[in-house]
């Protein structure tokens, strides 16, 4: 299924319109746009992290294009929790349009600030807890209590004259939660006992049978762990998942050991979750990395980044011996997180590297150390049963995640025309109970790039992948403008293609005849010059060298 | 641990030296090297598959460094089995040398032999097989049978009077083999009472607890798949796993649905396989793909290649509907086959395609679709005891793979000391069942790219990954080689940068600008020009734009 673009038709009276513009096809850039009597309201600005054929890319955001023009319409961004892949893109969302408001919860607007604050931007904030209801323009809101791997997060009921819409936002339905927060069934059922018109749910582990394990039963394997460990011990998660840094502040704290946290954004985060009382640390436990050196080796627990074998975090520079500490003989690692899809070879580096300073490594595929943040299939089956929704729009996740997620509303009885499989750019329209695909935007990707943002395009990254495969080869020749006639070159420079460049002497030859006979049969144009340059090399390196390097030719007059 | 350089001593008279060339700190490029008396024998003589961090390289080579000047001392090359990593580099042996024997089993040299035709190479070979014992110069050899996931493949016990060495090769012990063949324990268990000096196992799965489940134990979930799909059938494997294609004949017969291979290798290695009696393949079940168009959907299995999501393999290409078989609604894809760690993002790439096609994708994420062809840690430790080696060199892996398989070895009784963790390149020498690291050889990685064999080195390497992550900028200026006055320039090209070249036009006036004071102050040679280029551009774009593209500076006489 795709769907071809197609401008939605105008926008009837008392309908609800709803736009998926990032995280469908993708595990990412959430971001949905809410419109309702002229007014949007947004859900979710997030990030997505790019893959081997985006290379040199940061980040990739949201495409704005589906709200041009009507940054003044928007009565705010509902944040659902703290994740990059929600929030990530509200710094590039404000730069348009500073005053937007904010809201969420605690939590999750104190790590939206703390970022915002690094690009120098002060947001209109509005913090909001579970149980509260807002007005927001025509949008009645009501926010709702949902576990996930941060702590605050909320799921959001739209209410509209079109109908009740409820939101996941990530979650999952830890039914013993380190906090005693759980996901508010209650509510749940209160709105589908009033009757729920669409549901927007999180799909990633919707192709995963079963449920999902609980958070605390990591905590003895770490105290077992930690306990046992004759020397030093580091332990690398996200540096936004507070009930996990809980469990190892608790499992040291058990066994006399001090911690210390290392990578800007875990002590970023850490402070902040202290400060608000998401993280519970008990007095005298916590201490300066630069101190903690000088604690015997077995009285300390190293918290750190790099979980994902990131190249400039911690625990990389670490198996690189690159940073201050120095795993070593007896030291204890730990990964207490998840192995995203196309980490495995930078993480199976970084355990290798570990391994061989002596280190023992722990991780999730020898230990139980980790267990995901979003609700798995029998999770999902409980959430459809409960709030009966008339429709289902899957969200969070690649095509085959948001496929599971609808045939599991369709066995929980959900008829198959009333679970919409929609792509980024989808126009929903939602009246009395009904949903209509009215439209499909063109929605591209956006990626940011040191300081630009936007400015790199598809072309430019293939050229990147042609580059970063083959090299290139550049071709000149400084010729007479009046005559054609070869001033200097052809002169030949390659990179990433060969040892040296006494490989092209037998090529020289040839260009500069190429180029003769172009000038002697009247070829002038520099375009054209340049087009018998490139096809002179290009023939001879395909042929003598199998291979397809980028070739410039450039043909200079002077 | 990692050895510094050292030349070896002199070999002793009556000591035979073993050196691991590939494979060691990899999976892949397995070369042993054996000497004793002035001779070589080699085992084996593997690929390896290139990481994202080698872009563009199309295999990697064990370093025949270790060989250099010794081509004549070879007595032959053993070839355990006949995949890529223990094969695949043969033909680039033989270039340098044709008439080394090569000796193995039938099915291993038969896939060799088609693999040399590709290179017009006719190798001399002798084909051994299970319970032989064959005189090479000084190195006496029995062949075992192991079991493995392609049929024949064979140990090798090595006698020399220096001792008795067995290398495993690839193996895992099976226990129900679909062709009945087992690993021979009862030969381990003799070779064990005979005392086997050294012993070279396989460690790919060392750190995998348990026992790796039975192949026959896909049948039954091949045939339930195959029995329920109301339309065509695609199944994806590696073209060597010939049990696993028996397995979807089988199932595909049962149900009365004919079988098409697809992709060269595919083709070329069952036909091999079947010919030579390792397939069984009863009348008429075979059909040829351009054929089995014609046949009603329900009727037909199609076996194909492109189980990792490679690119130019069948099943992306249908994914991408870029093959004559496009799949649609109601077809079953089955990826009955292993997920190499980095295939991921590529192999889900492929499963989101044809998800969205309408196909049912099966795969082992979701059913037991694939078991492993390497013995699991409870079957190594069968080994350990059965053999009661005195000294153990793991082989074939990561280095916490040959870490975890030492720890096993020390768990069933061997010394620590007579545990070998070794690099490529480590020189170990035998005598009076005594092993000593005697140097260790700089061997380093050799690149294949396109015709190209050693060229590319890892400083290209190091250019192509630059140039993949951020592109690059070329300026051109021509100046006059007496004033060093400007002629004609800065011309700036960029690829792989941005969408258009405009963005530099701040930037040329600077650039003339410090020319002319370079020439000015008498600057007139051409590299130190270019330097003056490169900073001067460098710093405008890392200060503006926060990137660092490579900068190709070119200042041409004219």
């Amino acid at each position: 299924m795709s769907n071809t673009v197609s401008a939605p038709e105008a926008l009837a009276p008392g309908t609800l319109r709803v736009t998926p513009v990032g995280g469908l096809g993708e595990v990412g850039r959430n971001m949905t746009v809410f419109e309702f009597d002229g007014k949007l309201l947004i859900v979710d600005c997030g990030v997505l992290f790019p893959e081997e054929h985006q290379p040199g890319v940061d980040l990739i955001l949201p495409d704005f294009e589906a709200i041009r023009g009507r940054l003044d319409d928007i009565v705010g961004v509902v944040l659902t929790h703290g994740h990059e892949d929600h929030i990530g893109a509200v710094p590039y969302l404000l730069k348009r349009k500073g005053d937007i408001p904010l809201i969420g919860s605690q939590l999750t607007l104190a790590l939206v600030e703390a970022k915002l604050k690094e690009h120098r931007i002060k947001p209109y904030s509005m913090t909001v807890a579970e149980g509260q209801r807002e007005q927001l323009g025509p949008f009645d809101l009501e926010f709702v209590a949902v576990n996930h791997s941060i702590p605050d997060a909320l799921a959001v009921a739209i209410r509209t004259p079109a109908g009740l819409v409820l939101a996941t936002g990530d979650f999952k339905m830890d039914q013993l939660p380190l906090d005693g927060r759980l996901t508010d069934l209650r509510a749940f059922a209160r709105l589908g006992e009033e009757g729920v018109d669409l549901f927007l749910v999180d799909s990633t582990n919707a192709d995963v049978p079963g449920f999902t394990p609980l958070e605390r039963e990591i905590g003895p394997v770490l105290d077992q762990v930690i306990g046992k460990a004759p020397r030093r011990v580091i332990v690398a998660s996200f540096s936004s998942h507070v009930h996990r840094v809980q469990q190892v502040i608790d499992a040291a704290a058990a066994h006399g050991r001090r911690v210390a946290f290392l990578g800007r954004s875990m002590v970023r985060n850490m402070t902040i979750a202290e400060q608000l009382g998401y993280l519970n640390v008990p007095d005298g436990v916590l201490i300066d990395y630069k101190k903690a050196k000088d604690l015997p080796d077995d009285r300390v627990v190293y918290m750190s980044t790099g979980s994902q074998g990131e190249p400039m975090a911690v625990l990389s520079r670490m198996a690189n011996l690159d940073h201050a500490i120095e795993p070593g003989e007896g030291d204890t690692v730990i990964l207490a997180s998840s192995l995203i899809p196309g980490n495995e070879n930078a993480v199976y580096r970084v355990i290798d590297g570990l391994t061989k300073l002596g280190a023992n490594v722990v991780h999730k595929a020898n230990a139980k150390v980790h267990v995901s943040g979003h609700a798995a299939a029998g999770e999902l089956l409980y959430c459809y049963n409960i709030l009966g929704p008339k429709n289902v729009l899957p969200v969070h996740g690649e095509y085959r995640h948001l496929m599971a997620n609808a045939k599991l509303a369709q066995d929980s009885g959900i008829p198959a025309e009333n679970t919409i499989i929609a792509e980024n750019g989808t126009v929903i329209d939602l009246k009395d109970g009904v949903t209509r695909v009215v439209g499909q935007l063109d929605l591209g990707f956006v990626y940011v790039d040191g300081s630009s943002v936007g400015e790199i395009t598809d072309a430019d990254l293939k050229d990147r992948r042609i580059l970063g495969e083959e090299g290139f080869i550049s071709v000149i020749v400084v010729v007479d403008a009046a005559t054609g006639r070869i001033v200097t070159g052809p002169e030949i420079h390659a990179r990433g293609f060969a040892e040296d460049d006494t490989v092209f002497d037998s090529v020289k030859p040839k260009i500069a005849q190429a180029l003769t006979e172009a000038a002697k049969s009247g070829v002038r144009d520099q375009h054209a010059l340049q087009q018998v340059v490139r096809r002179t090399i290009g023939r001879w390196v395909n042929q003598s060298l199998r291979r397809r390097p980028m070739i410039v030719p450039m043909v200079i007059e002077a």
